[in-house]
């Protein structure tokens, strides 16, 4: 049984949407988290890789790094982690090391999930810890903002190809 | 076949196990870790979980935050990481998001290593990047640091579980 009321729940998977929706303005893959403490939201965090160009700096590593210093403690103990997208490997392995108890994610990554799609590390009992999965909140909105996200991109790509075409067809003219 | 020459290998493992001795000196689980770049070293760290009270606070997530910072990207494709320990699920996704073609690790961690112990996650051919593993070089040295710690910890714990006998005791008496 979840720790948190069904309208916590939304709330608080609103508010990782949110953030993700930030990534997005910003031109990044767009997956936000927030963590949880005692109804509190003690960490949030958006995809800011390519921002700061750091391979470590995914949603949830920033807001796991946040909620640690709040409370002055690595062990989340008494936190939740709301992801929009399934957690990669160095996500589910920040969680694991941080000690969350319980995760809610909304939509799979299939390419690279590493909770449910690839693996199911965080479930695995050789570890002295385990997490509890809350798996689909939000799911399609999560799913939509990514698919929007690409969508944007190849376009982007696309019109770009057709420009370096053009540029290709005018320098054979001698004028230009 | 190795991408560096043996010599080369021995020195920055070395460097590895100087970052290992440091966390040892701050009372950290000893783990050191260094990047390299054409044969520069532009990252190093050692755990800082317990100063730093931040649960992604790595030897290796050190030495990769460093290093994306150093060449201002978060590929890290003409590197090595050299690091003491087996890399955790945590590092070893670190090492797969920053696409670090090669990594070195001294001695393998049975409870928690994910590179050759619980899983081969840096082999999975699902993910689009996998990573060439060297194993064992000063593999002897790093455990031992290892197990120096952990007699230590046990050793004052001993102290104290007295000591609060020895109070116990005390207490007892009226005067105390």
């Amino acid at each position: 049984m979840p720790s948190l009321a069904t309208n916590q729940e939304l709330y608080f998977m609103s508010l990782a949407l949110e953030e993700a929706r930030k990534a997005k303005e910003m031109g990044e893959v767009p997956i936000g988290a927030v963590v949880v403490c005692q109804n509190q939201v003690i960490g949030r965090g958006h995809n800011l890789r390519e921002q700061n160009q750091d391979a470590t700096a995914h949603a949830e590593i920033i807001a796991i790094q946040q909620a640690c210093q709040k409370i002055s403690s690595w062990r989340l103990w008494e936190c939740q982690l709301f992801v929009t997208i399934e957690p990669c490997m160095m996500c589910s392995g920040a969680i694991i090391n941080s000690q969350i108890p319980e995760i809610y994610f909304g939509a799979r990554d299939p390419k690279a999930g590493m909770v449910q799609s690839l693996y199911q590390l965080l479930s695995d009992q050789r570890l002295n810890h385990q997490v509890t999965i809350h798996e689909g909140l939000f799911g399609r909105e999560a799913s939509q903002i990514m698919q929007d996200f690409f969508r944007e991109i190849r376009a982007q790509k696309k019109v770009a190809k057709k420009i370096n075409k053009l540029v290709e067809i005018l320098s054979e003219f001698e004028y230009y």
